[in-house]
């Protein structure tokens, strides 16, 4: 078992820009082991200054559309321009599967073995608000490193795309169409939360195909979107990597642009993160100290019409603050 | 001053089917005094065997759409056929401007004296979760009552339309093409909750943009919901009372062959409640030992980058906790 590292440690590492102690960092957000929360929350503490200075770009897409080859291509792009590109997954699964996106780093062959690329698989075994929380602070630990692109990885499970959403500064969604990503397969509220949406694998025979499906897909997004600024539909191809200097003209402009947006979206993003974290340190709370038997006993009565919903919430408040002072 | 009316005599007035005495029981409902308070939950418990027999139909619109002419010719339809109809409305807006729906009963001046309907606007000076908790108490006694239907009537406001359709069977958007209520001006969200849309004042020389109107919104909906059944879009004139016999024939069918999904429906929406009361309950709490300085100093360091929202949090949970025992 390696040495436990102090906070002057981790310090030192981060201004030598030595990766083995980010990753160990992140190790350390990941732990449920008390002593090293209370390090980690010193650790982000200390490091808070020198954060907010990278570019947080969220990447989301069904398993198959190519995130790992966009990503690889789009990364390498980057740091073929000498900028340092972090790239975390979000992904809920990861309990279940073992980790499904970015677990097998050899997916990135170019990337993974980039100095200037640095690649970390979700952490598992967490809760889709665990990974959450544990990405937040991933993401502060590789800005207080140096990186200028923070790329968050998701797959389209349950409610990852907009908890991605709102930790990034742009969030983009890769589609392919004729695989499920038509219109149709869209899943309901997504389209409403995307900066910006690319369809992927625009080589071959399909042209007419993407043509098609890029203007649907606009479409649906003036429908949905009312803002000044529609999202923008671009197209792009990772084994011919033709469309991503116009990519990253587009994101520069955003970055360019936006930054006022960019700037009172971090501000809503970090309060709106602090309630969430209260609410659910709440129910924790709630979770601690009413029995999991009570809870499940009023679940069923109210399901049966024995008692009412306000009801049932009664009882198990009344529960609670008899164990709390007045 | 009134003699405050007993449990007892609630229910003979219930029993006797008083109508000044519902009116009294839904203004204990909405009282904020603690003996009323408890009285209203006794009451409701007492009748909750009594509930869950009405059609329950949440009726959304921006002003302007017709809202109460629709009510009032589709109430009349339905008192026509012997059937009893209670009518609600949900207006956070109410606290301001003192009623904007339903304030005035002169608007539905037949309904306003038909013996089979009944009237109550929203309750006033409410946030919209204490609307939200009122009203679907208030729907309770009025189905203990006796009535065949309830209508839920609501205004575009914030989340009105969700907390709307989380109460009710069935969930109906009003919408008038020309007037803002074009795809493009309808809010997100909305169209992926409503269970059908009614196109209004489909009369006079607007055929045409009214068909292209249905067409918009038939379109828009087979964008955005994937089930089996994509709500219905009809259109109807207050004016000529056209239309009203094709929605009353959808609406039987739907209560008709839907009943499976209507009781999975009210049970969702029963534990649904229950967990927004406990923590809505939570955050009372939170908020009743937390001071308010220290929660807008806390803000504001985080707005500033001073600590990060975790911090943050843990700041007042630490607070909070110290003022509770292990």
């Amino acid at each position: 078992m390696r040495k436990k590292l102090t906070l002057d440690d981790f310090l030192e590492g981060f201004s030598k820009r030595n990766l083995s102690v980010l990753s160990r960092a992140i190790t350390l957000v990941e732990s449920h082991h008390p002593e090293d929360e209370e390090l980690a929350q010193e650790l982000i503490k200390t490091l808070l200054p020198q954060t907010g200075k990278s570019r947080r770009i969220g990447i989301s897409g069904t398993p198959g559309v190519g995130k790992s080859s966009f990503i690889e291509v789009y990364g390498k792009l980057l740091t073929s321009k000498n900028k340092k590109v972090a790239i975390l997954a979000v992904d809920p699964t990861s309990q279940v599967s073992g980790g499904s996106i970015l677990g097998d780093k050899t997916r990135m062959n170019e990337l993974a073995v980039d100095p200037l690329a640095f690649i970390r698989p979700s952490p598992s075994g967490e809760s889709l608000g665990g990974v959450a929380r544990k990405t937040r602070e991933a993401i502060l630990l590789c800005e207080a490193f140096g990186f200028d692109y923070v790329l968050v990885e998701t797959v389209g499970v349950g409610q990852s795309e907009t908890t991605v959403a709102r930790m990034v500064d742009i969030f983009i969604m890769l589609l392919q169409p004729g695989s499920g990503d038509d219109l149709q397969g869209i899943k309901r509220g997504i389209l409403e939360v995307v900066d910006m949406v690319v369809v992927t694998k625009d080589d071959g025979d399909s042209r007419s195909l993407i043509l098609k499906a890029k203007h649907d897909y606009m479409q649906a997004l003036q429908i949905l979107r009312h803002e000044n600024t529609i999202p923008k539909v671009l197209s792009c191809s990772s084994l011919t990597k033709t469309g991503f200097d116009e990519f990253q003209n587009e994101l520069e402009d955003y970055f360019k642009n936006k930054i006022s947006l960019i700037q009172k979206k971090r501000e809503d993003q970090n309060l709106h993160w602090m309630w969430e974290i209260v609410k659910e340190s709440l129910l924790t709370e709630f979770y601690q100290k009413v029995p999991r038997d009570m809870i499940n006993k009023t679940e069923s009565l109210i399901l049966k019409g024995s008692i009412s919903p306000s009801d049932g919430a009664k009882k198990l408040m009344s529960f609670l603050k008899s164990h709390l002072p007045e």
